[in-house]
């Protein structure tokens, strides 16, 4: 008999269906056994009276994988309105031994690290599902949301030659007996990739080294990452992130009934230096703490009503070579930071297009132009006026889903003491 | 003025419009002068008259990025049935330095490993976009159509503790001065995770330390991978892969208009055995050369009129460890490769779902336990039986539009000889 899902049942009353998924949970009783099946769809019950069943049902312990062929019979009390009565039970691959944690309870007892190291098991909860298909929904939004922009996808390279960038933080890898690294963004291929779309984006992992152990830094995350030609300036690069946003949050209500925030058609902005005056921070700082960025988020929950907030105008200092400065004050650039309930998930702005102006930028780090030389050739041959960001989708929806640590919401996460599951 | 697309010509002729891009190609004759311009929508055709415009286009070469107002007026002749006429120059981003390759022709003379060279210039090429266009469409159209069929999208590790699964051809690196290793496929934790979601997809990097230099092999590629749980055996894998396959070149078809081959409902299958006989090798070999891979293609065209073949039943001991064997003859497996046009595009199969199936599997190769302990635990508390695929998008898409180079459908190739740019 066709397999059906525990979503399914509904219309089929009195009829006999076969479902398989795992033995989430036992109820065994004096003169009634319950087995809640656990499928793709949900959570289903099903009452066993048959002494045989009762049995094989006793034997069958937790996270067993069975399928069931029972009759479908209305009941108010059961999770969908109906439950599955008469079982015929058969075991497709049976568990011999304890679980190291227990996955049927509402909320999980087990703490981060055993659930981490127990990954295949952990991400089976309820909970922990949940979170995974937010971040799946969260992506097919996003690129459903670019690529209605006009926005293409592209594929670029994890392996680099140079460990450029930033420099430190880097992984450092044999590549056929020489040194490579792994990318820490596809910052310059999808800048160099505006020279061929106008507009691209990539979702995909980057990698750091971060020596930190932190509640909010990965080894690897997943970014999604946006470039954008034939800019005015930053604003037009953060109309289209606002844009996106609310396109990603609309799928992720649509897709899996969990409740976004309201993405207002404008998201307020604030200057860097009216950041720090609202945080209340020296006016000389160069960079946002993360309690200023905790004080801007309340401030603009308070004053606009809106979880989001963009910060604009970084000091040119603490940004990267090839930001664009603020042809107003070249002292500040035309980058932002987009936080998001106290938490800046996104980084973006306008870059540099002039060849020239990038051989000024790299002396005045004093970086060797010779270790940008495939980069620079894309702004050599012609570039316009760009800009673009990067989400971290981790910290998205950790923010979403209220997730302390961000390793709550990735499968199989990577840090500075775990390579493995 | 708002900057529109050379698409968007249309239902304005007499009006003043602004378009930008790229200063494709120029043709100065004596009484008139034309520019090509190349934007996201394509080439448009500017005639300029004025002696100052003239002049300012003469000192702009190829590639220069340029915004241009002027008149929209029909002329049967042009492109789009539409050409611009009386045109303010602007020069955005001028070119100051002879380009290393030609874009205007509708050939690239350029050898593939100039091209390769300057590569963020080479793609602009219309051939070179299109054939990257192809692929961004092929990605979305596999999660599309993996989407419709329950398929939750995962995102897993790229870095791993152990070279498992082949053991060869891995690259190694430092994670916080221990080794670890680039996954060469998520094969490991697409299978963990149908044991949460029952059936999961990932589009992403995986990375071959390839010694060999052909024209099919990549350091980097991008994998279109697929697992499914509670199957009857291999062919239902190949059912969902199939109906993956058809919504793919659909959705190629519908957002490029490049013409993509038939999907029959039902891809021809040849046991792998016969296989053999077809393609005139000796019965005792262990696999399928690439000139037989040919040879059954060749087949399949003439007795099905199909460009896709399926081989099944490929014999165990050159399949991996997790491949499950056929029921009915051990020595052959639940595994299938689909050829596409003479070239294997997919690599699939049943895997084993038994935790004590998995340890007598290892034992037999002679591999340790202890190595796969992360994997194996996903077994040990219950899989159902399943399956599932690895696609090379770059294969494919090299099948599909004829190149003869895999490297001529990659952005930023990786390869035993190149790391950049």
């Amino acid at each position: 008999m066709q397999r059906i899902l525990s979503t399914e049942l509904a219309g089929r009353p009195g009829t006999r269906v076969t479902v398989a998924g795992w033995v989430h949970r036992r109820r065994l009783l004096k003169s009634v056994a319950f087995l809640i099946l656990r499928d793709a769809g949900g959570l289903i019950q099903i009452v066993v009276t048959e002494p045989g069943a009762r049995k094989l049902l006793e034997e069958t312990p937790e996270e067993s994988v069975v399928r069931v062929t029972a009759t479908v019979t209305p009941n108010p009390q059961a999770p969908q309105g109906y439950e599955l009565t008469a079982p015929e039970l058969d075991v497709l691959s049976a568990v011999d031994v304890p679980l190291p944690l227990e996955l049927h309870r509402p909320e999980m007892s087990a703490s981060l690290p055993t659930q981490l190291d127990h990954a295949s098991l952990a991400l089976r909860h309820p909970a922990r599902q949940a979170t995974l298909r937010i971040a799946a929904a969260a992506a097919a939004g996003y690129r459903q949301a670019l690529e209605a922009q006009r926005f293409v996808e592209i594929h670029t390279p994890k392996i680099v030659e140079s460990a450029t960038e930033s420099g430190a933080n880097v992984f450092t890898l044999d590549y056929f007996g020489r040194p490579g690294y792994l990318a820490q963004s596809p910052q310059f291929y999808k800048q160099a990739m505006v020279g061929v779309f106008e507009r691209v984006f990539e979702v995909g992992p980057v990698f750091r080294a971060e020596p930190s152990d932190t509640a909010r830094h990965l080894a690897q995350y997943t970014s999604l990452d946006a470039e954008m030609g034939f800019i005015a300036g930053h604003r037009d690069v953060m109309a289209a992130l606002t844009r996106t946003l609310s396109g990603m949050f609309a799928t992720i209500t649509e897709r899996t009934g969990f409740a976004t925030p309201e993405v207002p058609a404008e998201i307020p902005a604030v200057h860097f230096t009216e950041a720090l005056r609202i945080a209340g921070a020296p006016a000389d700082e160069p960079d946002l703490a993360p309690a200023h960025e905790r004080a801007v988020c309340a401030w603009a929950l308070r004053e606009y009503g809106s979880d989001l907030v963009y910060v604009t105008g970084y000091p040119m200092r603490k940004r990267p070579f090839y930001t664009h400065p603020d042809p107003a004050d070249p002292a500040y650039s035309n980058g932002f930071d987009l936080l998001f309930r106290g938490l800046e998930i996104v980084t973006g702005g306008q870059r540099l297009h002039r060849h020239a102006d990038y051989l000024a930028a790299l002396r005045e780090v004093g970086e060797p132009p010779a270790a940008y030389r495939g980069y620079l050739e894309a702004f050599r041959y012609g570039m316009p006026p760009h800009g673009g960001w990067a989400i971290g989708l981790e910290r998205l929806v950790a923010r979403l889903t209220g997730a302390t640590n961000v390793r709550e919401v990735v499968a199989f996460p990577r840090d500075l003491h775990r390579m493995a599951p």
